[in-house]
């Protein structure tokens, strides 16, 4: 298991750098007043292909070697990374092949494909998809570029905190969703380097609490294929992002359904931006521990604004 | 009629400055390839309040003499402008009277609360508001500041595109949403004396298009309560605001309702921002008249975010 470093952040960050957006970084008055926290909300939903995770996607692709190049890449996945793994692909002009659920909406398919991803279709089961995928894997050569449990993805997202503590001075916390890790681990790599100072806090659905549950364990409890409206948030930990939660994290909060509805709809309707229910999973959490951030400069991951806008939570019976 | 001239606006932009934000010019490379125009999108969706009518409304009530202080102001608007003085007279301390009809949606009334206005209810009709209004104004002796034809309110609403000319170098054009004319005829004070090159648009609902009307007439026509889903651009010009539009605006396009609730979704979708239908129309006119706008450089006024989450508009039947 290779670790990723510092080093390795800043290369990615030298290697993503054209391919991705210095995301702004706002603040809402508002929200201040509401948690008694100074809030810094670093908004990847702004992000190239809506999502951070187009960070870690364009690391591992642009730092293929050239005698991989015409293989392509591969992954399986019907979210935000099959998404960045196309458009980075796509900028690099290489093949990407997205192994999908045939069950997967249309508008997430015709996402995919917009950006030059080639989907092949499984049977909504882990074994179906394990199944196709390795076939795929063969057949094309591709090499797989994981979701999350993978260095060059966690290098890349890690130039994520690099960019917000330049961009907030002095911050004392930092908050972002936890589902697989990535996102964290690329955080604890920056700061636990450069700002080791800044507390790191997941946030996460209580209704797919596993990494509470791990940190809390002490070692890496992985639920089957929890249900939340943060979808983006169901899947376990792995041996790498593991380690970075074991050694860098202060503390996983969790937050209900509704608390994490709420507090989805109250960013767009104070702050007016469109975000996914994951990225409102760490003001959810700041809402229920007042006392932990009060008087605090805090940091909150905004991680990605691709939604459904036909079918917003909030609309649901 | 006094017609606001540049400087006006210049003393207007140093009023209202530590009262407003200087919001963000967005731009979307997804939208400039599908426009085939460079567009500029100045933001004023994050804007205090949630929309640019805070201008207009801040410097009205900042420029005040201290002799009608104690007084207060007064307007009769369930919009944007009744929300932006509320949120103006609540900086300065002083009273906001509102006069709303008793129909008009909770949310309304308790958003303009929350700025400390003081509502005052009137029958949703003509005839009582103006009777409402009427006394409201003589018990509490209040300036009346009309939300859009008003020299303080238009003088207020051109400092957004000076801001605009200084974010954005060599624009060949602006398009605005036109309602009663506010935002458009300070987008004309300020270009027609800074930037006198840059072509002025007004963008209007088919279903509301007495502007365009007017402009092709040549004098105000003003429609009984148009119906579109732009709701705030409902109202009909009145002198001051047809002055600027006679005299400054290059034309008026307009754009149907489905149109515009689909221009309103794709901005959401591809930009990942909250904002108001009316905002869409701009987007909306120029995907109908490509050939206009081809290869120019064309800044977009998002005029406001403040929407109605439970009931967007590509939702209802």
């Amino acid at each position: 298991m290779y670790i990723p470093a510092l080093d390795d952040m800043k290369t990615a960050r030298e290697r993503v750098t054209p391919y991705i957006h210095r995301t702004p970084v706002l603040t809402s008055e508002f929200l201040n007043e509401l948690t008694g926290a100074e809030l810094f909300f670093k908004c990847e939903n702004f992000q190239k292909a809506g999502a951070f995770k187009v960070r870690g996607a364009c690391n591992a692709v642009f730092g293929l070697p050239d005698d991989m190049l015409a293989r392509g890449v591969a992954t399986h996945s019907s979210g935000n990374h099959a998404l960045s793994l196309s458009y980075a692909a796509g900028r690099r002009g290489i093949p990407c092949h997205v192994v999908m659920p045939r069950t997967a909406p249309q508008a997430k398919k015709d996402a995919v494909r917009g950006y030059g991803g080639i989907i092949t279709e499984c049977e909504p089961s882990t074994s179906s998809r394990e199944e196709v995928f390795a076939k795929v894997e063969a057949e094309t050569g591709a090499e797989f570029v994981h979701p999350y449990n993978d260095p060059r993805v966690i290098a890349g997202q890690a130039t994520c905190s690099a960019e917000l503590i330049e961009q907030v001075e002095n911050l004392d916390a930092v908050v972002a969703p936890i589902g697989g890790g990535g996102m964290i681990s690329g955080t604890c790599l920056t700061l636990s380097n450069l700002a080791p100072s800044v507390k790191i806090y997941a946030a996460e659905p209580e209704m797919a609490d596993d990494a509470a549950r791990s940190f809390r364990a002490g070692h890496i409890i992985a639920d089957d294929a929890p249900e939340t409206v943060a979808d983006g948030l169901k899947v376990p930990l792995k041996d790498l992002t593991w380690h970075f939660v074991q050694n860098h994290v202060t503390d996983i909060l969790t937050a209900s359904e509704q608390e994490i509805v709420d507090a989805m709809k109250l960013i767009w309707k104070r702050m007016k931006i469109v975000m996914e229910p994951s990225s409102a999973v760490p003001l959810a959490t700041i809402l229920k521990n007042k006392e932990t951030f009060a008087g605090k400069r805090v940091g909150i991951i905004i991680t990605g604004g691709n939604v459904d806008l036909d079918s917003l939570p909030w609309m649901e019976k």
